[in-house]
């Protein structure tokens, strides 16, 4: 993968998981395998979610004066909003906005929503499509104009603490999630001019792509009363008196898609976790004239069998060479491909070949088959996410010295330092490398004697520094 | 349910299904509830589709160019249209549409996906938001602006005579749609003048609302070549002649959802098929204190063997009076009430109640009572879906006398009518009596000597009028 993006551009295109042909820029078609990953994807998010969520949805439309609001969120948005004017013939009275996020069109709600504690916490998610005026190079999934899948959850409650708390049990679950992903992360506390429009605080998962920069996957919001204030969400605690709700938002996009086939991908193309493969299993048959309906007739045998124990797997049965299907389904990132030919049929056996070492393994066909194949791909599943980590860790550097910064990311990394957490030093240091922090990681003993890395100040923190997306 | 429309907004609003507060006329909020009922629904509907069907996402927007291009279908659509015309604080180059429906934006894409006769048939779908800016009385899922839910099948055919199969294979899957939903239906070859616009025939469902009005729930149009010529998608067929494809597309909307509530709906709340049902089994406790736990752990017992045989069940185990649970889950139509006190469990019996017809029924809790159950849900569906066909049936009246068609439409019934076929007679009809003609049902045999109900012509045909929605 020498060019990640020319890579990454003819993956998409090639395992028809997006056409980006569309003549708008920055807007995409999901292609049928490819809206099969997301439709996995999602499935396994609204899983997790489900546990204490419950889904709704918005309308996309957002009135001017309902998004202009809340002033300090509208600014980190309003270059970035499209606007419609008019309806059919006629000019519009008040212009009305393509929800970039939707806090403004939530939270008005829940002031009708919320009125005691009894209706407190209020755990609501959407799966939506968000859109953005961006000026800068769109490049699909990645960044684009028109985001086709964004998971926003919004939750209310009664005390800072238990919105402190929510912001912990979001990271929690995006670890799962991301885990079930093969997706390695980090995760920081983005740095208070990186932080989202209106939050008290964002902490925020990355990871890192193969050409070393890092790409924003994951975050949460601790919106404290920002917007209970603005939008007049209050409740009435158990002591009778009214008080605004402490808000948190968490939110997901297409990135996940991205990150996960960049990272599980190799030169032959996607190597996805079994948990969003479209196919877990592709049964190639090697068909030859005489033994023709025998072969086919197994193949779908074994292929019941395996759908038996709820696994999803499709037969090759096009009539082309059998190695143009194996080339396919590389590509397509199948994670275990089956062949079955006439020998192996008489002796009984079939030959299994895992998407990631590419080995090929002589089977029995007996009563233990379906038994080894959920290993095999337990074992798949265990190393792509091993190797994703592995990749992830040697991509992780420490420095003390600050003229080690740039050579660093230059070669691919990402740069933990120490770092004093003074606004005025982090700025400094984006202005001087070019690079952006991604924030704290770990808090440092205050009896500590370590100095941040730009000058001789005491150190608080160990942060990120590094080349994003 | 003497005020139907007001029925309808009220069990919208308690029954948490749709919020109308949002504060853009015919957007709405789907609420939990609602949502819920969405997904089932939309499950079904995923299940048959994908038969034959691949799911595709495109993008919201249509440049304007591209919209308009086909110009009898633009005709049908410029007055409803959203547009955008500012990105950020810019004015765009172009106007972008919010589609009204997909065609201009799916078929240029077909124009490069489709190359040769092996690229056909092509079968794709898409479930999206859709907009129109309705001048129009708006009314949640009836008349929105935002039509939240539109599902839209796009084929693509090498001859006229798949083409027609394929509308013919859309009728069948729509018959086992709404049969699942228990809505009852009309099919009919839309008059010539309210075809969809672009189409050369478009077939229709419409089902009778409690008041007597008829609503359009689904539609399937043969495009025959009039988009394929516009956007140019050919192929190269058999005999290496470059040939139009034939296409037809296919439409249902959140109109499904309002149909199957309000069919199934009366004064107490809805009445939902056990498809779409939220829960299909409601396990309400009655508890004392001595006995609560006793009584909740054989609930979540009972609970968790219906679930093991796939049937979705709650336990209302909320601290209120037993009375108001029934009124809720009444309200919000699960089809089975269990009810489990004191005494009962010291008799090893349950009570059940259907939501069909309010009896209560004692059921021996043991081996049984899951097989009892399931007979009992069975029965239920089939009770609603003759109810609503019984109401369907009943108002649907034949007359000979064009002088009676106003008494009996104005008494909640559609007419069928002999009818010529001829687009003057039929509009003179629609002007003099104020009402809609729906379509052809049937055909006539062309030796009868049956007259059209409006002059001395032979007729053709039997065809329906209504006061539509």
């Amino acid at each position: 993968m020498e060019n990640f993006s020319k890579w990454f551009h003819n993956i998409l295109k090639k395992a028809d998981i997006i056409d980006s042909r569309y003549p708008i820029k920055g807007m995409a078609i999901w292609r049928p395998y490819g809206f099969k990953i997301r439709n996995h994807t999602l499935e396994l998010l609204r899983k997790l979610l489900n546990r204490d969520h419950e889904e709704m949805l918005f309308p996309l439309l957002i009135p001017q004066e309902q998004l202009i609001k809340e002033s300090i969120h509208v600014k980190g948005f309003e270059d970035e909003v499209y606007w419609i004017t008019q309806g059919g013939q006629n000019d519009l009275n008040e212009k009305l906005a393509l929800r970039p996020t939707s806090e403004t069109a939530i939270y008005p709600m829940y002031s009708l929503w919320i009125r005691t504690h009894m209706d407190l916490p209020l755990k609501y998610y959407q799966i939506v499509n968000t859109f953005r005026y961006e000026t800068k190079h769109t490049r699909p999934l990645i960044r684009a104009r028109e985001i086709t899948t964004f998971k926003e959850a919004h939750t209310a409650h009664a005390t800072k603490k238990e919105s402190d708390k929510q912001v912990q049990d979001f990271i929690k679950m995006y670890k799962e999630f991301f885990n079930h992903l093969a997706i390695p992360f980090l995760i920081s506390k983005r740095p208070s001019w990186d932080k989202f429009p209106g939050a008290d605080y964002t902490i925020a998962f990355d990871t890192i792509m193969p050409d070393g920069k890092t790409l924003q996957i994951g975050t949460i919001h601790n919106l404290g009363t920002t917007f209970s204030k603005t939008f007049n969400i209050q409740f009435e605690d158990k002591d009778s008196q009214h008080k605004y709700v402490h808000q948190t938002c968490a939110g997901l996009s297409d990135r996940v898609i991205a990150a996960m086939i960049a990272i599980n991908g190799d030169d032959k193309g996607l190597k996805l976790p079994t948990t969003t493969a479209p196919y877990q299993i592709t049964i190639i048959p090697i068909i030859f004239k005489n033994k023709k309906n025998d072969i086919l007739n197994k193949c779908i045998e074994i292929k019941k069998t395996l759908e038996n124990e709820g696994l999803r797997v499709n037969i090759d049965d096009r009539d082309i060479r059998a190695g143009k299907k194996f080339y396919d389904w590389e590509l397509k990132g199948t994670p275990l491909k089956l062949e079955l030919g006439p020998n192996d049929l008489e002796k009984q056996v079939i030959i299994a070949m895992r998407r990631d070492n590419l080995e090929k393994i002589e089977l029995p066909l007996d009563e233990t088959l379906t038994h080894t194949i959920k290993e095999y791909i337990d074992k798949y599943d265990d190393n792509i996410a091993e190797n994703a980590w592995n990749f992830l860790e040697n991509h992780v550097k420490f420095t003390a010295n600050k003229d080690n910064i740039a050579q660093l990311i230059e070669q691919g990394n990402v740069v933990a330092f120490n770092w004093c957490g003074d606004e005025k030093c982090g700025r400094e240091l984006e202005e001087k490398t070019g690079y952006n922090i991604l924030g704290i990681s770990q808090t440092l003993d205050s009896q500590s004697e370590i100095t941040c890395i730009k000058h001789n100040k005491p150190a608080k923190y160990i942060a990120y520094i590094a080349k994003t997306y």
